[in-house]
């Protein structure tokens, strides 16, 4: 997950993708997700989400996937964003549902098939029901998996999330492709339980991926090793509240954005903040070598 | 406050513009609003606003004014949708709150602070927690109108509204121009309270300007008549959920408009509901040339 | 539905009950609610409750249904919460879902269900989902009232419910008697769905009897007269957020209960609220012998 | 914080209280907590709560504080909760803000002022908006606690809880005791930020006050060894939606009490889970002798 970077004027500053999405390339990350919830798209302009798509996919080039958040409050802006999505490069979209005063499957299930008319690209549903207050149970999202061919990924941050990746599972037949989030706190309960990967926007992704290829290739001992040796890290960095910012400045830290800027209103980063940071950074070994 | 008409394919139904400013120009309105809650002005994408804003500007011409919804979720996108609305020729900009998971006095001032820096034309403060979810109070609306010089008028729809509008007049020392909504529902107490005006989209304006004009010209039982007697159709055009489709339903049968679709997942009106809602407008003497 | 009145001290008032009960039966209701949302219920203890039971069972005699307000946080507190109504003479129960976090209709029916197990008089499920954040749909709602042979009723009070009324019926063949709500804003549009009554506490309760009387014989255009000449007091009693202590005051100046106090944090009606009550009611005929 | 016990047949299981209880005393906690949100005190009757005061206090004996929670929707039912476990024998009562459509610090400030009135043992005001809906900014905790002279603590949930740990100790000039909760998530940052204690139900109660204990002596990286080492379990136990039922389970399996049943709607722990939790109890060192 790519945070926007800002630049001293507050304005979406497009070189530091190059150096974002490097850092993906470096951490082996498979691809990169910009304008989610983290990329602060909701603060965006229009014209400011074109630009960080064309960065983005041109820092991506072909060897990185790039999933484009597209969440709409209405089947035909999302149809609009999808387009825009598809045909600026990305190679597939992510897509939450839209808000309503009173939730209804069929309005959900009429807004993700207008999304399916004019994709040709993958689609990742994004099950965040903090963010939009509409609850996807896992028999609905089968519905969506099974009759939208598109919708082959679901992005679940519907906390407890370990569990209802069982459950989507069991829905799915195993054949919906799963990815954990919110912050990675639960990451190796999701990778055990059948996750195929995590979009979340750790400042370390070579973590996240670490723990994932000692998974896959049955060292569950040693990702767990990771694991719990990052937790402490991986838990403050997503402080309610203010993980977005906490974020930005590690990555600022790491040298990977100029600066940890967020857009208002969400809040910044304060000093005691700051040297709270530093104590827990210093205590830990962010050696990513040694993984 | 003119709702967004679309046309038999779910596009924005330009040429309807004309005709619906041409109804509140009959009316003898001083205006119209624009990309409001009731324009869906969230279902639609950022080109459909351009497309909006200057078919009701060129429809308004000189005698009537153009307020715009400018509504976003920072600052920075709120300053671009008030240049933008201003250079296309809107005589006034509204701006609801941005949303916040922890709202803060702060981050809200600083959030029309970002509209104060860049307009040249008047801004309407919308007061509408029940969509942001943001509680504006009475001192915090006065600080805004003191200290931002361009925060001229207030769109009130925090019920109960005639008691808050005794409120702000208060704390603004009766300098703010308030302005009712809630679809009319308590326009006759908002005005005697000292209301200027309402911008609410009841489907027959003619009723809101008479009442307006008889309780200026102090002739209050006019007023009260006027307003008892169309009060069952105020009310009922106001249902919760589905006032929209009812509203765009009656403009429809009036000529305004040619479809009285709703964007997805806005909830389309139903049989049950055009059989009653016939059954109510026989009732009703609804000739506008008696009020 | 009947309000809780107090004292002057803030005790619960019961010897006004006896009042409020002999109004009701003036006005020809079949019956009477205590304990619900209007009577304040979550504000008072455990022991007061019990006071209010009592007071309304022994004035509601023979010849008044006396439904009790029984909701919960849990089916085991509600279970003795019916348990408590029906040993003290209650004739029904009105039971509200439990609030969730995460709502979801297994864990919604075992809670009905648990006060299913222990009734012996019939259950009316309360659809609110403005305060429980429960949103029943008409299907579940058919199933509680199939598979729980107490779950007679439905007090109906998810807007619009006019809309909702016929869904129901629908779901449920015209089985359950259902109940609007709402302060009766929609009664009119409610009975002619197939409503069967309202239980909601308007303080002129002879007007909902009336309208419901001319509908039930047949005199559509009577009990139509009737509703839209007393619409304006009807929607002035519903504001929302102060709709309780306006009502407290109409009744107080009917002269049923000595005081129009609200439990804080309920507001208190204030002196602007008092005058603008002034104007409408004498603006009105009240007279209920012209119905 | 004492979790509520129940039997197998789902009532309160009085007698486990000695144990519980007496496990916090062999943790050396200077008190226990009762009847808070993970008591399950709103899912219990009023009668119920008497059963569980008085098994606490009696379990707590003369060398354990026992603060009871009285959290009530008035300033009413509050006090009758307060004088109720004053009277049980309660040394300190732990009180959240009563739920309100539109929080506002006045009516607020009149229910805290409603318990002062009648108690006389100290208050804990519980700040925890995510289940009141009300905010309590720095400057309004340090009016309630310079104007109610039993206001002496906080229990601090609102995240981010360090940083407002700072802000609450600058608005009150240090003299408020102020606890974390949220499971403990925070804690060494909390007690670091200058948070005397916990109020938190973490199953392994010695390791919070070890914790507590390094770093009073000023032994700081001892005490972070411990929490990075346990913020494993932490992190788990505090699974958001399902956390009391993890909690419960452990301490079912350290002997604590009998069953890990929670009341319903309260989801239940899964197979999966257990299975879960069983691999992570196996990886880690539990002994608490170690520490």
């Amino acid at each position: 997950m790519l945070p926007t970077p800002f630049d001293a004027n507050g304005a979406v500053d497009t070189p530091s993708f190059n150096r974002l999405v490097g850092a993906a390339r470096a951490a082996n990350c498979t691809g990169v997700v910009t304008l989610g919830v983290m990329g602060e798209a909701h603060r965006l302009t229009d014209a400011e989400r074109g630009q960080v798509i064309d960065a983005v996919v041109s820092a991506a080039g072909d060897d990185l996937t790039v999933t484009v958040g597209a969440s709409a409050e209405s089947g035909r802006a999302l149809s609009a964003r999808v387009l825009d999505a598809q045909s600026a490069g990305a190679t597939a979209v992510m897509i939450a549902p839209a808000k309503m005063v009173k939730p209804n499957p069929n309005a959900t299930y009429a807004y993700y098939a207008a999304a399916q008319e004019v994709t040709e690209i993958p689609i990742a549903v994004q099950d965040l029901p903090e963010q939009t207050g509409v609850h996807l149970d896992p028999t609905f999202i089968g519905k969506l998996h099974s009759e939208l061919p598109d919708a082959k990924y679901l992005k679940l941050e519907d906390p407890p999330t370990p569990q209802k990746i069982t459950r989507v599972i069991e829905a799915t037949k195993g054949t919906m492709g799963i990815f954990g989030g919110l912050g990675g706190v639960f990451l190796f309960e999701e990778l055990r339980r059948g996750a195929i990967g995590t979009m979340t926007g750790f400042a370390y992704p070579e973590v996240l991926v670490a723990i994932h290829n000692y998974l896959a290739s049955g060292d569950v001992e040693h990702a767990r090793a990771i694991f719990y040796r990052w937790i402490p890290l991986i838990r403050y960095e997503n402080s309610i509240g203010i993980s977005l910012a906490i974020r930005k400045e590690i990555m600022k830290r790491r040298g990977f954005i100029t600066t940890s800027d967020v857009r208002p209103p969400s809040p910044p980063i304060d000093d005691s903040t700051l040297e709270e940071l530093d104590d827990l950074m210093n205590a830990l070994d962010l050696n990513v070598e040694n993984l």
